[in-house]
């Protein structure tokens, strides 16, 4: 039997909270946070407490709190013999200023009041001794079907490709939902196309899956939508993607 | 019963097709087009021609062929009293040269092999005549059920739409892709996140999903992240989109 405290009151703590107290094996010892409304909320699931001063023995503490809390939250956990491990994508493992220092990373993008299935969330694992590497995999692999050794710097490039794919492709969600807005259109229009473009890559690489004007050469195409727009940011992205996408197969060719 | 002609042979034609001939109340009474290798894929389907001066009568006729081939077609269906409609995003209605005419735009994206369940496509509809917009309109209640009024101007717009949802989040997925690999990362650690975006808006809006530090305005992870990058491309979507982004959200404040 693994146990477990999990230190924050975010999205991420409620997230793992509720995966963790569910998951064979393992107990949830406590939360912490400072937020005590916050804490109501994990309540039927351990018990919380709002003093740093009082953390339970555990054999793994997980910090989910904001990344420049780290460190602070980290020196209340000095003198505790269990892992120590954050969950951020960015802070370097080094940043935790314990000897028994992990890294408990679910590359997922999590949100208040969504439900998601755990097992389908790559857990990126990293820790400063061996057999603690393994006790973050065992408690990893309770969650979730994929479980990876992932070193910081690799951790901080992986959590640097996400924001392209999921806040810059939200972002152009959003151009879309704006074009359609203007012509009295709903973005219901544009869901299936966006759910379509990303189930097509989880078995086709994008390389393979690009379509549309720019993979084709089509400069008509192109000239035409450029007199659509006017709003100076969708001029600006259209250009610069059509040109990328252009360049990539020209390439090919 | 409907009596349906398609004209054509690609992606779209064979999407129809597959969908139509399993349709109640819809009889697909022919598949004409040129490449005779291709029409061999339809043989199970419809009867098949290359021959365009034998077109044979229906109800409707959908043009399913390149952008640049409609008006060429529709020529061969001139002396035709069925409706005469194609599927293209970009190309007006008024250019079909013929009176009975109309648009049948199924807003997917359509890749070779890859089944698509038709009833969550939304079909966009126009024409000329009243009473064949009802016709168009009752054909794409067979497939879908999601069925729209929608004109030219809209369309066009519609699909403009789409290349940013569509190609330009496509495009990202592959720098996510691309980054992952000078790591040695899989691509398949991204491919539950994108999965997630884009399920997300489904039932959110973009702008209430957006995450990430420029929404944040956190301007020190920003800069670590420019600090990682080396490719020009990369770096020049990395501003161009985090400047996008917080100049609506601090617009918001």
């Amino acid at each position: 039997m693994l146990s477990i405290v999990i230190l924050g009151t975010g999205n991420i703590a409620k997230h793992l909270a509720g995966s963790l107290s569910k998951a064979e094996g393992i107990a949830l010892t406590q939360v912490v946070g400072r937020n005590q409304e916050q804490l109501q909320w994990f309540s039927g699931l351990a018990p919380t407490s709002n003093d740093f001063n009082a953390i339970a023995e555990a054999d793994v503490y997980l910090i989910a709190v904001k990344d420049d809390a780290i460190v602070e939250v980290s020196k209340f956990l000095s003198d505790k013999k269990g892992i120590v491990a954050h969950t951020s994508g960015t802070t370097p493992m080094d940043g935790l200023k314990v000897e028994n220092r992990g890294v408990f990373y679910p590359r997922q993008s999590f949100t208040e009041g969504r439900l998601l299935d755990f097992k389908s969330i790559p857990f990126c694992i990293e820790a400063h001794r061996e057999d603690s590497a393994e006790t973050l995999k065992t408690l990893a692999s309770r969650l979730s079907n994929t479980v990876s050794n992932i070193d910081s710097h690799q951790r901080k490039k992986l959590h640097l490709a996400a924001i392209y794919v999921n806040n810059f492709s939200n972002y152009l969600y959003g151009v879309g939902e704006n074009i359609c807005a203007e012509e009295g259109l709903s973005f219901n229009l544009l869901k299936p196309i966006i759910l379509e473009t990303a189930e097509k890559i989880q078995t086709m690489s994008p390389m393979e899956a690009q379509t549309g004007p720019a993979r084709r050469g089509d400069e008509k195409t192109m000239q035409a939508h450029l007199t659509l727009l006017h709003d100076e940011k969708q001029i600006e992205l259209y250009k610069l993607f059509s040109e990328a996408i252009k360049k990539v197969y020209e390439e090919k060719l």
